[in-house]
Parts: structure tokens; C-alpha cells; sequence
């Protein structure tokens, strides 16, 4: 185990109606008036943003609105969230809706903070160390969907326009102060997209199981637990979308995959995220599609520099390889991951995603490897990525 | 799964020579004046207390000072301890040691809080529901024994005197602001004493695991990863007390054991603890001895409640029970949960810790159970708890 530090003080509100609770804790985190961000027509067509700025109003927060926000956050809506923020005054940021709509509010959480200035903190071309956020305002959030964690994680990701980047901020300043989290609320949401969710939250575990770190067995023993608990799930929330108590501890096991709790005392990984970013970036596809291409095809690149942990992988998470070698353990893990997933109806392949094998040296192009290198599993340079993305292609 | 509130907002820094950082850490979360809490002489002869006190100088953070916290820890050190805190003055509780030590603070920091009211927040004779406690001085921990949790609970139990009741308080207002975690303090515990740790850190999960909530897979496979850790690393601390990783898994699973990311959503059972409490408080004996003599009788009672909870902790924790019917499953599990203390060197008898039979009608007299039952897994009456002391007696 490696020394850490643990700060994970976002305060959850978990259950039915929760959302009537919302007023209560802007006022409670210190908001007087809330900047509200949400994304497209369903959180308005239910009636969800309604409830919410009824509940704002019974507790006396002020709040002006930002809708429109897209999957793949667009670093353009940003820049008018910030100008509004600045504009108006407002000392809160309150997201509605999935890891897309919590990012942006963290961007302009960030923004707001610090005079406008908040694309210096993401991580690119120029920026090559992730820098410290001085400060950010209170960010709370209304969850709509189970999959990005970014409820009580420290980070956030935005399309850098006009070059179409993704790129990551993070900081303890960027955990939000609260989660109102209701498993009915993610009820309505389509197969694709809940699928898409559970191979975000798997990867959030994956990227910290991963490690070089040697005797940690209680994060060990914790992320397999996490595991084991998606793939048990899965198939519940995708048979029944209506089943409350799989929607209840898949929405939950999203927060703990990605809240560092599996994370603590371990080197990371996260190679995973990395390449797929540049596949959402370039053909804006959802982030857990693109994750299912990825994650099978790193594994089958990196299995061999410890094969052992991905035989304790097969057989921990999916029970399979029980009685074989680790060597042939490991790649029953991998093929019981990928089936996993296919089982989700996710796409395996860059066809399937919609992506294109020529497109290769541009995607490797446009990376800008921190220290030339990524990954803490095994570090992988540029041509280890190229083949990375011909392992998805076949 | 039930609704829950989940809010655990402890800082921690886990590490070799973190206790550098104390005094840093008592200015970042607003002390300026400490009362610095600490046991007996292990603590001052290891050279530990003058560490503290010296970041404590350089962080230019002021204190005094209040040694002398006993197991079971008595209500009379905390009297004092409020004494003070009101004289000096003090804005911060700084306890340096483990459970009983970081309790202690916790009740003088209720009682500088209000007025010197601290006594009216434990529930005992008098207080029947547990009173939300208004406000308490922010509480610092720098931990030397991995058992109690306390150092992101919302508890703290004390020994009320002259009544020798051991009662607890418990609310948000008492999670500590941070933690400081070196596995090395814990190197030179006596075995007896780590014993009693791992002994009271897997029932804590055990008060969670068993529970009448359905349909709380996440919750269920952490515990289950909890308890497996604890058993898994149990017998390399006890082998090797210097043992700097095992003794780091164990200290981090104290911590999760009771911070309550185990027990959200669950009904709760906390019988076991009650039960024992009396024992302790009577005998003066170790908690974690006093578990481990009740746990096992507490289990071979109540398990009809629940055959299958049994026969899954029996399985999924000891590995014991694979191919058998659930109730002869249930039973081994029992009997390796009974083993594994034993393997330990804890008591498992009445007459192993000091207890006397002819005193059950004693300890069950001075319970006061609310509502005249006690226990979220199976409700149990006085009657019922007299029958489980008798099975601690063979």
C-alpha cells in the first residue's frame, strides 16, 4: 500500500423523492443563488426541473438556469455558463442530470471562482502537470443517471473547442458538497444509455484494480466487490428498468467506483479512459460505448505484465478459469468481460462504434502523453496505443 | 435497500510519519487552541506526544493538556476534560490514541460546545431516544490502534460513573475533521490488545452484515470483502507485528469497518455491541474480548432468523459450507467465525474473560433496552439476552 490521502465529503441524500430535499441543502452548503444546469428535454418533460425549482423556491434560493448541456460537454457552453455565473452573481452551482451536466457545472464552478479563467486547469496541449484549482464555488447535484461517479469524484471532463479535446480538471475542490441521488429518476433512461453506465462504473474499478501496488488486499478485496456487484446487477436493471432495488445499488456502486474509496493507498491506472476520450472526442460517441471498444482490447495488450492479477480477475469477479493456469485464467477473464458486455448490446468493435481504422494516427496524434507515456498498469507509449486501437478493429 | 443519508467527511492521511502533518491539519479545519487527549505512557514514552506537540509548535497551533484516558473510559476524565476545555479556552480536541481516547474527546468536545451539557446526549437510564446533539469542538485523531472505527464514526461511548454504565452518543457533529493514519504506531501493540482490534473491527461490519434489508447486493459484498480482509490479514499481523503492510490493511479496514460506507441502506443490528457494553462496563474487561465471548452466542441464537444470511456469511466469509444445505452451513460458519477468534488467543467463555454467571440477572438489569427490545436482525427481550449471556457460560 502506498501513503494517500482520503477526503470524500460529499453528503448523499439517497432515495424516493429526494429531490424535494434539494432547497434545503443549497441553503445548507451555503448557496443563496444557484446557477441550475441541466441537459436536454427528459429532466423538463418529467416534471424533474419543475420539482427542483419548486424545492429551491420553498427554501428561498434564488437560482437563474443554463440548459442544453450535450453529451461530451462542450467547453462552449462553459464559457456562457461563466459569463452567467459572473453575470448574475450566483455563489452556487446546482447540476441536474448525469456526469455530463456535473462536469460542466464544475467547469463553471471553476470559471466563476476565478475571474472567468478555467480552461488552464484542464489538462492539454499546453498544460502538461495537472495544475492546482485555487478555488471553485459549491457544486450539488440532482443524479439522473448511474455511470460517471462524477456525484462525489473530484474531477471533471470537457470538449475542448475548437480542437474537439477532452481533457480532465481535478481537485478536492471539485468533490461537490451534495448528491440527491432517487433510483426512480434513472428509471426512464434507454437500454443504450443505462449499458453504457454500467461499462463506465466497471472501467471506474478497473482503472484502480489495475495496479502495480503490491499488499492491498482490503482495496483489492473492495473492487472486486464492486465488480462482482455491476455484473450481478446488470442484468436485473436491463431486463426490468423498472426494478428499483437493482436501479438503487447500481446508482450507488457508481458513486463508490469512482469516490476513490478502491482507489485509496494504489497506484492508478487509467490508460483506458485516456484512449477512449480521443474516440468520444472525434466521433461524439457516449463514453461508455467507447469503453467497451477500449477496455477488452488494453486488457489483451497489457495482460502480460502481470498475469497473475488478471487471473485473480477472472476468477474473483467473473468466476471463470477456477481450476486453469493463471496464463489461461487471464484470458477467460478478458473473454467473460468482453461477453459481459456484449450481453449489454455495447459495441466491441471501432465498426460496431462507428469508428475508423485510418483514423489511427490522428487519434494517437492528438493524445499529448504526459511524460511521453500513460498508464500505471503498464506504461504505454504512442505505438502501444496505435496497436491498442488495431486490437479494436478486428 | 432503504433510504439513507451518507455523509463521511474525514480527512485522512495515511502514511508513515503523517503525524507530522497534525499541526497543519488543526489549523486547516480552524483550531487555534488544542486540548491534546492521550491514554497512558506508551504514548509519551514512544516519543510520539512530543512529535504532535512539536508540529502542534510549528503550525503555531496553542494546547494543553489531558493524559490519562483508561479502556472503558471513564466519565469522570471527561468532566474534567470539559473543565478545562472552558477554562483554556480551547476551540479544538485533539486526541491522540485510540477508542477509548478518541471517545473521550469526542464527549469533551460535546460539553465545551454546550455550556458543559454533555451527559444528557448518552442514552441511558433517563434518555430513551437518542438527542440530536447541537453542536461539538471539532475533533482531530491521530491514530495508534486499529479497532474502535472512532476516527470517522459518528460515536462515542463512555463509561458513566458511579452507575458503571457504558453509554453512547452519536451524531454528524462528531465525525472527526481528520484523521492521521501511520501503520507504524500500531507496531508495538501487545498481540493481546491487536487481537481485541481485529476483534471488534469485523463486528462492527457484523452489525451491519446482518440485517433484515433485502436486496443490498453492494452493501453485502463490501461487508463480505470487509470481513475477508480482517480474517485474511489477521494472521500476518499476528505472526509479524512489524508487519508494516498488514498492519496498514488492518488500520484502513478499522476505519471502513465503521465509517458506514458497510451500512448504508441497511436496517442495522448493534445487539452484540449492547450485550457487551454491559460486560465491560461490570468486569472492566477489553471490548474486543467481550465480543468476541458474546458474538458467537449472539449468532448461535438469533441464526434461525435468518438461515441463509448464515449459510452465505459461512461461505463467502470462511469459505466453509460450499456444497451443504443452508442450516448445516450456517452452523460451520458459526464455528469457524468461533475458530478464527480462537486462533487469535481471545476469550470465548465467561469463565475465560472473568464473568460470572450468577451476574446475568445484573447485566441484564442495568441494560434499560429501549423500547424493551434490542436488535435490528432479531428483536430481543430481556429474556431472550439472558438466554444468549447463558450461552456464553459452556
Amino acid at each position: 500500500m502506498i501513503d494517500f490521502n482520503y477526503f470524500s465529503p460529499t453528503y448523499i441524500a439517497f432515495g424516493r423523492g429526494k429531490e424535494s430535499r434539494t432547497g434545503e441543502l443549497v441553503r445548507r452548503f451555503g448557496g443563496k443563488k444557484a446557477l441550475l444546469v441541466y441537459g436536454g428535454g427528459s429532466a423538463v418533460a418529467s416534471g424533474l426541473i419543475a420539482r427542483v425549482e419548486a424545492s429551491l423556491g420553498e427554501a428561498g434560493v434564488g437560482f437563474v438556469e443554463l440548459g442544453g448541456v450535450k453529451p461530451n460537454p462542450r467547453s462552449s457552453l462553459v464559457e456562457e455558463g461563466v459569463r452567467i455565473a459572473l453575470e448574475e452573481g450566483v455563489d452556487f452551482l446546482l447540476a441536474v442530470g448525469g456526469g455530463s451536466v456535473i462536469d460542466t457545472a464544475k467547469a463553471i464552478a471553476i470559471g466563476a471562482a476565478n475571474g472567468g479563467e478555467w480552461r488552464k486547469f484542464y489538462v492539454g496541449r499546453e498544460v502538461k502537470v495537472r495544475p492546482m484549482i485555487p478555488a471553485a464555488l459549491p457544486v450539488g447535484v440532482v443524479l439522473t443517471i448511474a455511470a460517471a461517479g462524477s456525484e462525489a469524484s473530484t474531477n471533471s471532463v470537457i470538449n475542448l473547442e475548437p480542437e474537439n479535446l477532452k481533457r480532465g480538471a481535478g481537485g478536492d475542490v471539485l468533490r461537490p458538497k451534495f448528491a440527491v441521488m432517487n433510483p426512480e429518476l434513472t428509471m426512464t433512461l434507454p437500454p443504450f444509455q443505462t449499458a453504457c453506465g454500467l461499462a463506465d462504473m466497471f472501467a471506474h474499478v478497473c482503472e484502480r484494480y489495475f495496479t502495480p501496488t503490491r499488499d492491498v488486499t482490503l482495496s483489492d478485496n473492495l473492487c472486486e466487490a464492486l465488480m462482482r456487484t455491476v455484473v450481478e446487477e446488470s442484468s436485473k436493471v436491463m431486463a426490468d428498468p423498472r426494478d428499483y432495488q437493482a436501479r438503487a445499488n447500481v446508482m450507488w456502486a457508481g458513486t463508490l467506483a469512482h469516490n476513490d474509496i478502491c482507489g485509496a493507498g494504489r497506484v492508478q491506472d487509467w490508460a483506458s479512459h485516456g484512449i477512449e476520450h480521443e474516440l468520444s472526442a472525434l466521433y461524439d460517441c457516449a463514453h461508455g460505448a467507447g469503453l467497451a471498444v477500449v477496455m477488452p482490447a488494453w486488457m489483451a495488450y497489457v495482460y502480460g505484465a502481470d498475469v497473475a492479477r488478471f487471473a485473480r480477475f477472472a476468477r474473483n469477479v467473473f468466476g471463470v478459469g477456477m481450476g486453469a493456469p493463471d496464463s489461461e485464467a487471464a484470458l477467460a477473464g478478458i473473454e467473460a468481460f468482453r461477453a459481459w458486455l456484449k450481453s449489454l448490446g455495447l459495441p466491441l468493435t471501432f465498426a460496431e462504434l462507428g469508428a475508423k481504422e485510418e483514423d489511427i494516427p490522428k487519434l494517437v496524434a492528438t493524445m499529448h502523453l504526459q511524460g511521453g507515456t500513460m498508464g500505471g498498469f503498464k506504461s504505454l507509449t504512442e505505438d502501444d496505443i496505435a496497436a491498442i486501437y488495431r486490437l479494436c478493429c478486428v
